[in-house]
């Protein structure tokens, strides 16, 4: 292996090329905080020439690699293979193309999500899929993970945005897909790839569609004295057939967590807030905004706060999108759920949810994207109290069980990554997870690409879900 | 092979099959009307078992099929293999379930377009994917060929709107894609197999979202001079950032076709007709058809028409949907293209057209989604006459090579199919089709499901591109 990490290193630019050990620390963890493993060496590719050598050596060597950006994965979706090479994209950040004309981006994954809305804003224009972690986590990651964001209600997700792909395959071949100029031919690789967790291969080129910019927003936070009535004013608003562009709730815990970390300002004596957002043109806002307020007075909303001003606005979103960071302040380790239910077993499922905390004795905050059903209970533990950690993990084990039951989804944005692989086989049956195989190996036949992520039987198995002591996960590495 | 036609007789009860000639007939062609090939024989499952042992019956020997529904594929995409089996799929047309709490169907492939819709109506809800053929084909082939219509430029092709799919593979296995509460997990094989052209296997239950109707619709028709200054006015209206419902364009001829067939009316003395829609609540058309009606004043249109209630919109629209079919009443034979130019390349697109049709001595109609750049001409020929098919194909092939030229797309929405599949490598490189075939594989070793669509070097590779005299056909299907 030393002798062919040698060649490897010759392959490439000297200063692309890191094994050490600062290097491998700084690499052994994404957003899943609690796994750690440590790769064999880390490039940095700076062209896509660069991606496809490393890709080929692998190939060649069968060396498992993970491409990753800023390893903002909350499912362990970027966490190296302790026998793998990590391959670093964020030296190939450039917006290659943009065709404002057609409303067209083409970017090179390690292109940061916000940056590429800040590139087109002068024209009118942004990129809709919004994640939470917009500001660091970079294109070629939401593409890997399809990641949604409080918008997606409306706008969808990000395969929803994504024209075209070229990719480079797991035994380095380059392939293009889609089409910038219209739906997609045959096949549909960008549909199949998109979402693939990285383990098809790496996007090199991400052809993306810009939206224009609302001309008028109206954002309302509206307290609520539990969490159920907040549940049941979401299900009104879907049901009269308003579609407004973000439809948020936060619980108490939340809430405290955000005035925390970055002074947001909440309604008192309420156990949630709804945030909702409609946008568009001046006049259809105005119209929806008074449907919208009967109906939040009809749901017996405490108090209504109604976003003034454009800095207004971004205080209500940077309160909701710095929870999951902000958590941390309140606890020393969290466990993010990503379970998603019908929207009209919300409310059963966020009192199950309460139950199952009571039970378990352990705290969890709920911050959620409610019109989508997309719960994202924060579970909140001390990872030094013995027992803890396994507390925490089986409450949420017991979540994704219930969001099963209740005939959702185990994932409705953070993917299945290391962290719910267990869980696949409660979604598909065998054939189902058998056909996905043989798709991955069509295009990655000796499973190197991000090997070990998705799939139950995958390598490391023996790690726990949700988080592992730092000594089992050395064990695991160790024998390798 | 009558041996074992025998065999597979015996596997479905008596009535499911049928091998005379009159059968065979029946099923020898279909959108696409100047190719005919007589398959083997037809079987009419009643059941997904018996889907499942015709296809594993296939699979063990090997023998192609194409399951169909109401075969009004443009592209040639349900056309019998000689060697094979038709598998229709109408009597599978039950709509298993309705959920319209969280507004959800599954249905069987064979439920025809406009019933779902019909079927959800009174609750206020509808099916979005509206092809012009929405009377008659059925679901099955819409997720087949990713089909759209005329108001997937604000609600997206049907790829869009389902969530999840029941699948027979080519072998015979059946599987499980997707999750209808949430977002796909994992490579997403529902994107994969939505518009795959049934190379993959067969959809037996397709899970799709249902939409709220919209409160309201304003639907217009403006007369203009000149086919480009209608051109231009779609580029205005959707540079202004408003996102109509629909965006459509109609030539002379295609008015001359709409007007003999279903007696639809148009502005005199124009050479186009832009028909545009906007839907929503009212007070929002209300507003953005203040800012369309200025659009539509500025762009030199000659007159305005103006639907004044449903009636009147629902003939607009029938107008509009017939012209496929009404233009069998100017020609004898006809060629629909379905190219896609960057939006910003229509005006040039479609002088080049009117130029090839003069030099080609080929009348050409021209009906199209413009919104999406989505051409749709009709290529109008006599193919009693020496020579005019073979002068229509050429013509149909430099519009195809112009689309590519200009960075469009071979195909909006009638897919690849039979038609255009020496073009496929115009838009893709060898190791990118390499990959779809790859993939095609890992779900039909044998390429047994619809055999010879798509892939250029598929069998059947002589019958020329667009149609083929019949004789020819037959010369094909008597060598196998």
């Amino acid at each position: 292996m030393i002798e062919s990490l040698n060649e490897l290193h010759r392959l490439l630019p000297a200063e692309c090329f890191d094994a050490s050990p600062s290097a491998l620390a700084a690499f052994q963890s994404d957003g899943l905080t609690a796994f750690a493993v440590k790769p064999r060496a880390i490039v940095v590719p700076r062209t896509c020439e660069h991606v496809v050598q490393v890709v080929k050596w692998c190939y060649q060597h069968q060396v498992p690699f993970v491409a990753r950006g800023s390893g903002t994965s909350l499912s362990g979706g970027s966490l190296p293979h302790a026998d793998g090479i990590v391959i670093a994209l964020n030296r190939l950040n450039r917006i290659i193309k943009l065709d404002l004309d057609n409303r067209i981006a083409i970017v090179e994954p390690g292109v940061i999500n916000s940056q590429l809305t800040a590139a087109v804003a002068h024209a009118g224009l942004y990129y809709a899929p919004d994640p939470s972690s917009q500001q660091v986590c970079t294109i070629g990651g939401n593409v890997a993970f399809n990641s949604g964001g409080a918008h997606c209600l409306k706008y969808g997700m990000t395969s929803n945005h994504v024209l075209g792909l070229k990719m480079v395959l797991a035994d380095g071949q380059v392939i293009s897909t889609g089409a910038s100029g219209g739906e997609p031919i045959g096949p549909d690789l960008t549909g199949l790839f998109v979402g693939s967790e990285g383990l098809m291969g790496i996007a090199m080129e991400i052809t993306v569609r810009l939206l224009p910019k609302p001309e008028s927003f109206h954002t309302v936070l509206a307290g609520y004295r539990t969490l159920q009535e907040a549940g049941a004013a979401v299900a009104q608003i879907i049901a009269s057939g308003l579609l407004p562009a973000a439809l948020e709730i936060m619980d108490t815990l939340s809430m405290q967590a955000a005035a925390a970390a970055v002074g947001a300002t909440y309604p008192k004596a309420v156990e949630a807030v709804l945030i909702v957002e409609l946008d568009g043109n001046a006049e259809a806002v105005a119209e929806e905004r008074q449907l919208l307020d009967q109906m939040l007075l009809e749901s017996g909303a405490s108090e209504v706060i109604v976003a003034q001003d454009a800095e207004h606005r971004a205080n209500i979103w940077k309160g909701r999108k710095s929870v999951f960071s902000a958590v941390g302040r309140l606890s020393p380790d969290f466990i993010v759920q990503d379970g998603v239910v019908p929207r009209n077993q919300l409310g059963f499922a966020l009192q199950q949810i309460e139950q199952f905390s009571r039970e378990a004795g352990i705290a969890v905050a709920n911050v959620f994207h409610a019109g989508d059903g997309n719960l994202h209970p924060l579970i909140m533990f001390d990872g030094r109290q013995a027992g803890q950690l396994e507390r925490a993990e089986d409450l949420a084990a017991r979540i994704v069980q219930l969001c099963i039951e209740l005939g959702g989804s185990i994932t409705g944005e953070h993917g299945v990554g290391m962290e719910k692989r267990q869980f696949l086989p409660g979604m598909f049956d065998e054939p189902s997870i058998d056909c996905m195989k043989r798709v991955r190996r069509a295009c990655d036949p000796y499973e190197i690409s991000n090997r070990g992520k998705m799939f139950p039987d995958a390598e490391a198995d023996s790690l726990r879900m949700y988080g592992s002591h730092p000594l089992e996960t050395a064990g695991i590495a160790s024998r390798m």
